[in-house]
């Protein structure tokens, strides 16, 4: 499988310290170039611009972006190197709003760097690192168990629809809402997954389509407004998506379009799942009303395939999110299960299990 | 308003026979070119790549086409020159499968060929001519009135939402679904048009909001899966969307995305109305499940502007329609009236309406 975001090691006796390595999802599908990095700033434009997105991979690179903002500190005293750390990560925070697993993976850092203020400097910035590491290779464990979980949802299933990228290079490894079709596919079920390409980045399908078919997996690509059309034709069993975040009670933020596709959905009588890890739970905020919605740039519609193609001028809206209320989510899938209305008993109880290893 | 396309007649004295003159829609909205031509084959092409599009206005490039290929032919007779004609009909009638008024519009120029069979070579091509313009000016005039019976819909709307573009662009003047945008604006009332960019060909972005810049409407741009997240915020008090086949049960054929706003519009409570000329209507088909959709090119989807935005050899699905079930659409607006549910007889009563010329 991919390696969306690790952690490079520094080499024993070799002067290079350990760095950040992320593929460079803008040049996907044409090219696949790699981001290598100890700059924190390279992090946060990295986050910015979307050379690295999908809500798992982003609080990944802000963890692995607070320790290299450790290693690389001019600090001569454990205190002075963890204040760098906390004003990396409070810069780090301002990067991108809707995703909550970002601000998750800054406090989980901040806590464990202040548990460890009285570590010897090299040690504490080596703790640092491997909690970035352990929140990596974590993902890739919780998106393992997603795909486990979710895969007893296929098992009718010949055609599922999803949007946006929630796969591989979302995450460390499997993704969320692709997680259940990499099972099936390793267990040998024949599966066509419709990839809506997703205006205005084109996340499905520059990147959907391609780690699917990295995987031999049957994806059919198309225009988002054409969801509507496939589902009325009954080739779609189920839709499956990620999340950005996940109020208490199961209103889901999640790629602009995402609410449109559980709409049609539910009037087509397909179920709707969104698959996430725990990590993108908000207890402290009670509904989908109260999510901040990031809005991108107006170019990234007007100009989004190089050339213009829209008049000069031209006023645009461009969310880059939207929330799907709980009532059209037929479960939510986490590393520790499937919770199911009403939800909010249903995603604490899943929650209340989250191993909190530095608490 | 734009000349969409139009018959530039012979002058005089001159030498220059008459030709057809069209906004090449391609090239907008960075660039107005125009296509002037006497070639049946050019305009072919020009229906073929959606140099001209929208249903009324490729019935009359249809036409105009007829007449030049009548003007062009070698015939040194009458009778031959009706057969160059009406071949040239039935080629015309390949360029797009779905567009009934295509059809109709071909139907309508044989039909006046073989009533005028007894006359004089010249005077023969001059009739053909004069009927291609007729049907120019008559598509003006039914859409100032689809216009005029349509604005009573706005009245109490602040938001509108359309889809590709159903305006003057796709017919002689006007259009369908901004006709009535273009009346309320004339008295004065301010709306607001969210106009979906409407992938692949991106009409949306790339027609319907320059006319309306032009016309001096507000505009907002969204992408096409925004549609939803705008309904969901309230902003839209009406859907309004043109048709490019109408079947006798009110069943609607149009681009690719207008049923998933039809059942987003649904879900929202929101009225949703096609506005179309009689000509668009088809009684030959019973229901919607009988009109035959066309499929696009990959590339439209993969390479659209001039990037590759997916990887090589990904499987595409493009439909360029779709069918709105009649039971998703609050009223079918013509240029005799408003047509209500139960469609069938509220249509054949619109359409029992028709003038025939030529009959």
């Amino acid at each position: 499988m991919l390696k969306t975001i690790e952690w490079i090691p520094s080499q024993p006796g070799h002067p290079v310290p350990g760095y950040v390595r992320l593929i460079d999802q803008t040049r996907l599908p044409g090219e696949i170039t790699y981001l290598e990095t100890t700059d924190v700033q390279e992090i946060w434009d990295a986050i910015k611009v979307l050379k690295v997105r999908g809500a798992p991979a982003i609080g990944i690179a802000a963890a692995m972006g607070m320790a290299v903002a450790a290693q690389q500190s001019d600090a001569t005293s454990t205190a002075a190197c963890l204040q760098d750390t906390e004003t990396a990560g409070d810069y780090l925070a301002t990067s991108r709003p809707t995703a909550i697993n970002l601000f998750w993976a800054i406090d989980r850092m901040k806590r464990v760097a202040q548990a460890h203020a009285e570590l010897e400097l090299n040690a504490f910035i080596d703790r640092l690192v491997m909690e970035a590491r352990a929140i990596r290779d974590e993902d890739e464990a919780q998106c393992r168990a997603i795909g486990e979980h979710g895969v007893a949802f296929l098992a009718e299933c010949r055609g599922v629809m999803t949007h946006c990228n929630a796969g591989s290079l979302a995450t460390a490894c499997y993704g969320t809402a692709l997680a259940p079709m990499y099972v099936a596919n390793e267990r040998g079920q024949q599966l066509t997954v419709y990839a809506g390409e997703t205006r205005p980045l084109l996340q499905g399908a520059r990147l959907t389509a391609w780690e699917l078919m990295q995987a031999g997996i049957d994806v059919i690509l198309i225009a988002d407004n054409m969801a509507a059309h496939v589902m009325q034709a009954g080739r779609i069993d189920a839709v499956m998506v990620g999340a950005d975040r996940i109020a208490a009670n199961g209103d889901t933020a999640n790629k602009i379009g995402t609410y449109g596709l559980a709409t049609l959905a539910r009037a087509h009588d397909i179920p709707f799942y969104v698959l996430a890890p725990t990590t993108t739970f908000d207890f402290e905020t009670e509904t989908g009303v109260d999510i901040p919605i990031e809005e991108r740039a107006d170019s990234e519609i007007t100009e989004g395939f190089g050339s213009r193609t829209a008049p000069d001028g031209v006023q645009v809206y461009s969310p880059a999110f939207d929330v799907t209320p709980a009532t059209l989510v037929s479960a939510i899938i986490c590393e520790h299960g499937v919770a199911h209305p009403d939800y909010r008993a249903s995603l604490a109880e899943m929650a209340g299990r989250t191993s909190t290893p530095e608490g």
